[in-house]
C-alpha cells in the first residue's frame, strides 16, 4: 500500500511537504531516511531511533541476501519482525552494492553473476531475484533493480546500462508477487541530460508508486549534481513521491528539497558519528581533535538530543580516544538527530513558505 | 562519607544482607559492581546502567590517570560530573593495572615505576600518588595502593609484598585529604593462610571504612579460592562492609555472598558479552554458534532485560556473524541486567534465610 499527498508547495521552487501512507504508518516529507544495513542501524537500537523522530528506515537487500539470507529471513516473517522494528522499511534492490562491493562481477541482459564480497561464495542477482528478496523482506517501498553507473562513465556505457535498466524494470514489475508492497523505479542516465530526460519520461510512464533519482552524488562536482538534479526532476510526476538515492549532507538535502525531492538517505551521517565527526546547525565539529579535550559544553547547546542533553565534548572525544563504543553511540543519535530535526525545520519552512530564506539562514550559521 | 549496617544474617552461613550508605547514595548489600574501566561502563549509557539496576559502578585509577588524566578530570569536576553518573562510584587504587598491564615495572618502597601500555611513557604510582587520583577522581570509596600477587608465587615472595602492601595502606590513610571519601584497605596473602591471616588482622586493625580481598580469583583452582576465602573472612570484622575483588562469575558470586562478601565487581560479564556469550538462569548460550541461527526466542524466556523482551537469539546472532555493535549493546545489557538480579535474588534468598536452598536450586538449573 502507498498513498501520497502533497499537501503544501513552495512559492518560489519545487520544495514541497506532503504524507506518504504505507503498510507500517505515515511518514511526513520530506524525510531523511537512517540506513539499517544488515537489519539494524549501527550503534542504535529501534527505540533510540523512534526517539529521535525515525519515521521510516532503509534495508540493503544484497547484504540482506548473503546475511543473514533467505531462510532465515523467511522463518523470521520478514524484516520489520526479524529486527523488531514496526515502521515503514524501504529496501533498495541490491544493485548498488553489487555493482559496488561484489567481486568479478559480469553484466548480462538477464542480470548480475558476481561473488560475495564476504567469502568470494558465486551469486546470481536478476531483477526477479532482487524482487523475490525485496517480497520476501516485506518492504513497505521495494526498489526495481538497476545498474547505478559510476562518475565518471562515458555516454555509451551509460546509455546502454540506462536501457537495461529500462528492461530491467519491467521485469520486476511483471514479477512482482506482492501489489502491496511499493514499488518504486529507478532514474538513471549519468551526467547526460538527454539520457536523464529519456529514462525519467520512460521510468514515470509506468504506473508506479514512486519513483527514484540513481547515479548522482556518486563523485561529480556539485553543481552539476544539483543542474541534473533540477533536470530531472522536471520530468517527474507531481503527485508522485521523488526519492534521491545516497545523499545525506545538509547542504545536498537542502538541494534535493528545492528541487522537490521528498526522501532522501545516506549512511554518512551514522559512518561520521563513528569516525568521531558531529554535525550541528554551526558546521561540523571533528571531536576527537585535541582542542576539545577540555571543552565541557554540549556538541550543541540548542541540541536536544540523548548526547547533547547528557554529555559533553570533553567526555566524548575521550571516549573516542580511548575507542570506547560509547563514542559511536552518542555521535550517531546525535547526527542522525541532527538530520532528522533539520528536515523537520525544513518542512516547517516550507508549510510557511520560507523555505529558501530557511535555507539561507543555514548556510550562513553551518559556515557554506 | 561510609555508613553500612548489617540487616540480617543466614542463620546457616556467613551470607549478609545490607546497607551502604554513600556519598552518592545507598546500596543494599551483596552487590556486584559493574566496570567503568575509563569513564564508561562498555556499550552502556549511564541511563541504561541505571534502568538495570545499577546502584554502583567501578572505575580504574590506572586507565583514568592516564586518559584522560588529572588535568581534564579536574576541570571536569571528577568522575561523577565527567561520565554524568550521579551515583555512587568505587575507585581501585591502580595497583592491579600497574602490575598487570604496564611494561618495565620497577617496584621500590616507595612506589611502582612503570611505562604506560599505550604510548611507553614513564610513570610514577606511589601509594600518595594513588591517593592524590582517587582524591581528584572524587570516588565514593577508594581502595588502598596494594601489589595484587599473580598466582602462582613464592611463599617469600607473597610474604615480602603482603607486607609491603600493608606498609603503603599506612601511608595512604596518612597521605588522604578527603575524609569524605570512604577508604578500603585490601587484604593480600597469596594462597598462604598464615599471611592471610597476618594481612586479615593488621590491615583491619586500621579505623578503616571497609576492607576488601585482594589476590583471589587470579588463576588458582575453585578449591583453593573458596578455602581460602572463608579462612579470610572469619578474620574480617562484622560491622564493615567486605569487597571481593575481580569476582563475577554466578557460581564465583554464591560462594563469596556464603563466605560473607557485601561486594564484587568483574569485567567478565561485558568482556564475555562483547565476545558473542550470554549468561543465563540456564547456564552460558554462546550465541555466536550457529546452532542460534533460527533461534526466535529470547536468550532467556524468563527474563525482562531489553534484550529479551525485543529481540530473538537468531536477530542477535546475525548482529554477532555481521559484528554490528548492537550486538555488543544487547548481550552486555543482558548479562550485566542478569547478574544484578541474580544478586536481587540472592539478597531475598538471604531476607528469607533460604540462601543454601536457593545456591543448591541455581546450580542445579545452571548446571554446575
Amino acid at each position: 500500500m502507498l498513498e501520497f499527498k502533497v499537501e503544501k508547495t513552495s512559492s518560489e521552487c519545487k520544495a514541497r511537504t506532503g504524507t506518504l501512507k504505507l503498510n507500517h504508518g505515515e511518514v511526513k516529507t520530506p524525510i531523511f531516511m537512517p540506513v539499517g544495513t544488515r537489519a539494524s542501524v549501527r550503534a542504535m537500537t529501534c527505540d533510540e531511533l523512534k526517539e529521535i523522530g525515525s519515521q521510516i528506515i532503509l534495508g540493503n537487500t544484497y547484504h540482506l541476501y548473503l546475511r543473514p539470507g533467505e531462510e532465515i529471513m523467511r522463518e523470521a516473517g520478514g524484516l520489520n519482525k526479524f529486527m523488531n522494528w514496526d515502521k515503514p522499511i524501504l529496501t533498495d534492490s541490491g544493485g548498488f552494492q553489487v555493482f559496488s562491493l561484489s567481486r568479478q562481477r559480469k553484466i548480462t541482459e538477464e542480470g548480475v553473476h558476481f561473488r560475495s564480497h564476504i567469502d568470494g561464495s558465486k551469486h546470481f542477482i536478476s531483477p526477479e531475484k532482487s524482487i523475490d528478496i525485496q517480497n520476501f523482506l516485506g518492504s513497505d517501498i521495494m526498489m526495481a533493480f538497476d545498474e547505478c553507473v559510476p562518475y565518471p562513465a562515458s555516454y555509451d556505457y551509460t546509455k546502454d546500462s540506462m536501457l537495461r535498466t529500462l528492461r530491467w524494470l519491467e521485469r520486476c514489475i511483471k514479477h512482482n508477487k506482492n501489489d502491496n508492497q511499493a514499488l518504486f523505479g529507478i532514474i538513471q542516465g549519468g551526467m547526460y541530460k538527454d539520457l536523464r530526460k529519456y529514462s525519467a519520461e520512460k521510468t514515470t510512464a509506468f504506473d508506479l508508486s514512486g519513483f527514484s533519482i540513481g547515479g548522482l552524488s556518486v563523485g561529480e562536482p556539485k553543481d552539476m549534481m544539483v543542474e541534473l538534479l533540477h533536470y530531472t526532476t522536471q520530468f517527474m510526476p507531481i503527485n508522485k513521491p521523488r526519492y534521491l538515492m545516497g545523499v545525506g549532507s545538509p547542504d545536498y538535502l537542502f538541494e534535493a528539497v528545492e528541487a522537490g525531492v521528498d526522501m532522501a538517505d545516506c549512511v554518512l551521517p551514522t559512518r561520521i558519528a563513528r569516525n568521531g565527526t558531529a554535525i550541528s546547525y554551526n558546521g561540523k565539529l571533528v571531536l576527537k581533535n585535541a582542542k576539545y579535550r577540555k571543552d565541557f559544553r554540549p556538541i550543541d547547546e540548542n541540541c536536544s538530543c540523548y548526547a547533547c542533553k547528557n554529555h559533553s565534548r570533553a567526555y566524548i572525544r575521550h571516549l573516542i580516544s580511548v575507542n570506547e563504543i560509547l563514542a559511536a553511540r552518542l555521535l550517531t543519535i546525535h547526527n542522525l538527530y541532527f538530520l532528522l530535526d533539520l528536515m523537520k525545520n525544513i518542512r516547517s519552512s516550507i508549510e510557511e513558505d520560507r523555505f529558501l530564506e530557511y535555507k539561507k539562514e543555514f548556510y550562513d550559521s553551518y559556515g557554506y
